[in-house]
Parts: structure tokens; sequence; C-alpha cells
């Protein structure tokens, strides 16, 4: 299978995903508030689909950067993508928990889930990446640049461990944490795009 | 990364967010009401989710006029458009809004709502634009034609007044407002098909 | 713009569409029945499932065929094709009604509203392809068949009356209109598929 | 109609209802209990959400493996891939029903109700490869390999009877049923993946 396949049903997972984070945000019954006031109210939920949105896009950007890398894909990898977007399909799930119940006694729970499931999604993205450079580069293109390659495994090295610390914040404070999930889309995107190289600009 | 890449998520989400339109129209309870009685009551719902699509329609002609005119896409391009498509995406909540209230006293609230949305929307686009024709052109394909792009960077100019002004309108009269809504997509629509050039008629 | 663009757009809506049916089959509360007795009792939504999911699976069909014959797409075909697609995307709506309404004493209102739907829809069907072919034949492949897109224009033509007169059959038998569009798409598939050339057989 | 435009069609039907299975868990409502408390107990939606978006996962891996061995598509195969999609997009219903009731005294129906879609989906799938091969390969791909045609015929026969035979068991034990179904999968990934042969390695 080429990977140009799999970018097709991984684009499609991406994008409903994401899509479907706008269910967070529910149309407000009036008791005796404004509108006005009920949608004021409801910011947590335009915040949690923000970041989750992004969050999600940031990832999408680096699954291109690392099929752009690959000559094809072997079935170990088409399954452990299969997992990759286990995970991303579920974020709408936490989104909508953390949207919820954050500023509640039980906003812990809520960041704690949502910070679990970025850190699976971080973990099987590293798997994927390590199980196609692995064996000798047993999936990379003959003509991958080593240069390129090394810096994409280091610049997928902070994952993993910025995620799991903002969870490990989250059992203590959940307000902290979900600033924290925020804080790490919001410096993705300004240092790869404002300070980044872009090597991925031309066709 | 090659704009067709781009296109498969936007087109992804384009679909996505038109299609989640219909969960606007809910199936009636029917309380002492026959069910053709509670279908003619939904009206806005419909109309909503026309004017929704129709102008979800109209965006996607119009990304692909600026993706036509594109070589390439970098970091900064994909992440403007993320930001983009985090609004496209968000288009069915408000628009439930408008479906749900227009017609009560909380009116206004939802037609600034729906017009703030469509705003940043509009934002979000021209700056998409603008970072691709800027820097001397910096994404634009060598031979992309200056009068062409002059003409599309024209026909951008009145989204953002346009919907800026009828969200203030909504901010005094929830119908009218959403009149103003419907006309917009309206007049685009008559002008780009019937009055206009044709210029994307051949492959 | 060429077809391949739109057929990207119009992929996404058909499948997007198709799969919210699902959303029509809702898990019942149990009362003091048991899951099999709620389950079957659901029956109607399984038909109504089915029925519209082949429904917008013929569509697909033919619309591949039409884009087949055209050698690209101008904005008044693309906004024929947006009203075209928002017919489609609202299916899932008359399908629910259908199924929640069609053995009570309002399925006729039910009935009447998905005929209608899928009545306006074949309305736009027909307008598309009578606009791509018309004008001297304005948007076709320069080496269309003259013969073949005279037999598509023939084969479109009963689609409007059928399911007019299938809605009409609503205005006074819900469960007699219900059958027919069943019967409309089964006859489809069987024609076209048992007893029809099979002329697209090669890529 | 070549099988590259079906499989834009499948694959967003493929990623839709695996993606919609994220519908599957429910923000629980908190009674007396923690969030923590709920979201322990949800533990057979996770289960659920996984099994079956891994379960969609192989049986799309499987729909391109077929799809590569087609040189086209006649209107006859393209409708049994309508039926098999309406297969695959009814998939999330059953996956809620045996989330909400499988630990419940409904357990078994929900059972029942989950292996019959997943066995008419393995008899749709066999009724599509073995269409395609039939008439003396009238589908397919003119060096198609005999024997890899063979191995692939006969890595299907499995389906169809495993299924059938979990959903037998799902009439007297709901919960040992769901654990083969979990089994089905895993046992799927890790034979394919692990010990198979990875024919698909190179585009």
């Amino acid at each position: 299978m080429t990977s140009a396949r799999l970018e097709t049903f991984a684009d499609g997972v991406f994008a409903i995903a994401a899509t479907l984070l706008v269910l967070t945000v529910e149309v407000p019954d009036l008791g005796d508030n404004s509108l006005a006031h009920e949608l004021a109210k409801l910011w947590p939920s335009y915040v949690a689909y923000a970041v989750s949105f992004v969050t999600i896009g940031i990832i999408w950007v680096n699954h291109h950067t690392v099929l752009q890398q690959l000559r094809g894909a072997d079935r170990t990898f088409l399954f452990i993508n299969v997992f990759f977007l286990m995970c991303i399909a579920f974020i709408p799930f936490p989104t909508r928990l953390l949207a919820t119940y954050v500023r509640t006694g039980d906003g812990r729970a809520a960041a704690v889930a949502y910070g679990l499931t970025l850190t699976v999604t971080a973990i099987f993205f590293n798997l994927m990446w390590r199980y196609a450079i692995g064996g000798g580069g047993r999936l990379l293109r003959r003509d991958a640049d080593p240069v390129e390659v090394d810096g994409i495994t280091r610049s997928y090295r902070p994952g993993v461990p910025m995620y799991a610390g903002a969870t490990i914040v989250g059992v203590f404070q959940a307000e902290v944490a979900a600033v924290l999930f925020g804080v790490i889309a919001l410096v993705y995107v300004l240092s790869s795009s404002v300070f980044g190289r872009e090597e991925s600009a031309l066709p």
C-alpha cells in the first residue's frame, strides 16, 4: 500500500474528529437568564474547542511530515496508524469532559482524562515514527536526508513528556493543566511557523 | 507540502461542517399539535440550514480559487488555514443558535454570535490570502497573472465589512440581520454565477 | 476548476450524509420491555436507514456518470452543485421523520417531507445535467458520445415524476408511499446492475 | 468507473463511521458520584469503541487489498459496495447498544445485534470479492497473480463463520461474545502484522 492511500483515510479521520469538536458546544437552554449571559458562560467550551482543534491541526501537519519521508507502508505500520487514529478520533470526548467540568470540583478528573488521551496519542505517534525509521530505515524513502530525519526524531521527543507532565499537573490543578494544554499548542504553532524552518515550502 | 495535500483536509472540513448542519433541524416532539404543524413551525431552521450551507459552499469555491493561484504551502500558511478551518467547523453552532432563538427576545444575541463567526472567518480568509501574496508573492505560482491576482484581492475586500455590518445590525434587530446573512449569500451566488466571469471554466 | 476538485467535495458530502443516517437509529430506552422487544419495534428505522443509504448510493453513482462526461466546471455549475448537495445533506432529517412517524397518525406529513426532499433533489440533479449539456454542450467533454449523452438524459427523465408521484401518494397513504420509496431504489439497483449495460466497467 | 473513484467514497464512509464511534462514549451526568467514579464505570464504552474502531480499520485494510487486485468496477460491483458500506456505516449503532447493555440482563440482545451486523458485513465483503473474481476474473487486473488471488480468497474464508459463531455464543452469553469480538480483532491484527507476510510493503 502506498502512503497516499493511508493519507486519504487519515485525513478523513483528522478532518472529521476536528469538525465533530463543534458538538462540544451545545445550544444552551435558557432558564431565567438571557442568551447573551448563557453564551458568555460557555467560554470554557469555546476555549476547549479551539485548543483541541488546533492540537489536531498540529498533529495533522506532523503526520504529513512523517509520511513525506516514507516510500510506502507495511501492515504493521498501517495498524500502528489505526491505533493512532483511534486516539485522534477519541479527542472530542475528553474535550467535552474538560469543557463541562473544568471549573467544577470534578475538573481534575476531566483534565487527567484529556491529558491521558493526548499522552497516549503522542506515544502512538512516536511508535509510528520509530517503526518507520527502525530496522535500518525500513520504510524511509531511499533518498531521505539523514539530517532531516534526525531533526524530525528530535522534534517529536518532547511531545510525550510534555503531555504526561501536564496530565500530572491535572491530578492536582485542573485549570492550570487546562492552561498548559493551550500553551503547548500555542508554543508549537508559534515556534514552527514564526521561528521555524519552513522546509516544506515547495511542493 | 503541496497545496493538494491541504485541499484534502480542507475539503473534508468543508464537507463535514456543511453536512453536520442538518443536525440543526431536529425531529420535533409533538404535543397536541400535528406533525405538519410542527414541521411548518420549523421554517427558521430550514432557512438557517440553507443559508449556512450555501455560505460554506461559497467559501469553499473561494478557497479553491486561492489555492489555484499558489505553488505550495509553508507552515505559517498551514496554520492560518487551521485557524480558518476552525471557524468554518464552528458555523453549525451559531446556525443552531440562530434557528432556535431568532424569533424570540434573545434573537439579537444569536444574530451577533452568527455574525461574529462569519466576520472572524472572513478575517482569517483575508489573512490567508494576504500572507500568500505578501512578501513579493511568497506562495504565488510563478506564472500567476497579476491582473487576476489583483481581481481576487479586490473581490475579497467586501467580505469583512459586510459581515461586520450585518453583525452590528444584529445588535439592534435580529431578524433584519438574519435576512442580511441570506441576502449576502444570494447576492454572491447570483453575481458570481450569472453575471460573473467564468474564468475557472476549463481545467 | 476541474471536475476532479468538485468530486472530492461532493464525495465527502455523499459519504457523510450516508453515514450520518445511522443517527436515525437511536439506542432505545427500556421501560418494562426487553431490549430484544425494543430492537424489534425499531424495524421502521432499519428500513428507513437502508432505503436512504441505497438511494444516496444510487445518486452518488449517477453523479459520477455525469462528471465523467464533463471536461470542467464553471461557477454556475458549481453553485447548482452546492444546492444539489444541500438537498443530499438534508436527507437524514426526513429519514428520521419517516422512521419516527410512519406508523402513527402523523405518517403522511413525514412521507410528504421525505418525498419532497427527494423530488427537489431530483430537480436539482436534472438542472445540473441540463445546464452541463445546454448551450451546445457547454461543459461536455469534446469527445463525449452523443448517443451516450442522449441515453443519460433519457435515464434521468423518470426521477422527478416518480418521486413527485410517491409524494402525492404520501398525502393520502404514508405506508404505501414509504414502500414506493423503497421500490424505486430497488428497481433502480436491479435494472442498472442486473439488466443494465455495464459501460463503466473499464477505467 | 475506476476503482480509485470508489475508494474516495469508501474511505469517506470508513473514516466517518470510525470517527462517529466516539459518540458511543457520552459525557456522564453526575449524581452523587464523582466524575472519576463515573468515568471508571464507562469502561465498557471505551472497550466497545476500541474494538469497533480496530475492526473497521481491519476491514478498511482488507478493502484496499481487494481494490488493488482490480482493474475497474462495474455497476453491480458498485452496488454490492453500497450495500457493504451500508453495513460499515451501521456499526456505530450496535456498538452503542453493546456498550450500554452488555453488563445488564439485556446484554445478549445487544451482543446478537453486534454480531449480526458484523456477520452481514462479512457476507457482503465476501460477495464483493467473489463477484470480482467470478466469471473468469471479470474485474481482476490482467496481471493479477493467481497465487495471491487464491491467498486472498482463503484469508477471507474464516470471517463469516467466526462472526456467526460469536453471534451464536451471544445468544447465551453476552460477555463471552463481547470478548470474542475483541479477540477476533486482536488475532487478526497480530497475525497479519507480526507473523504475516508484508506483501504490500512497497508502493
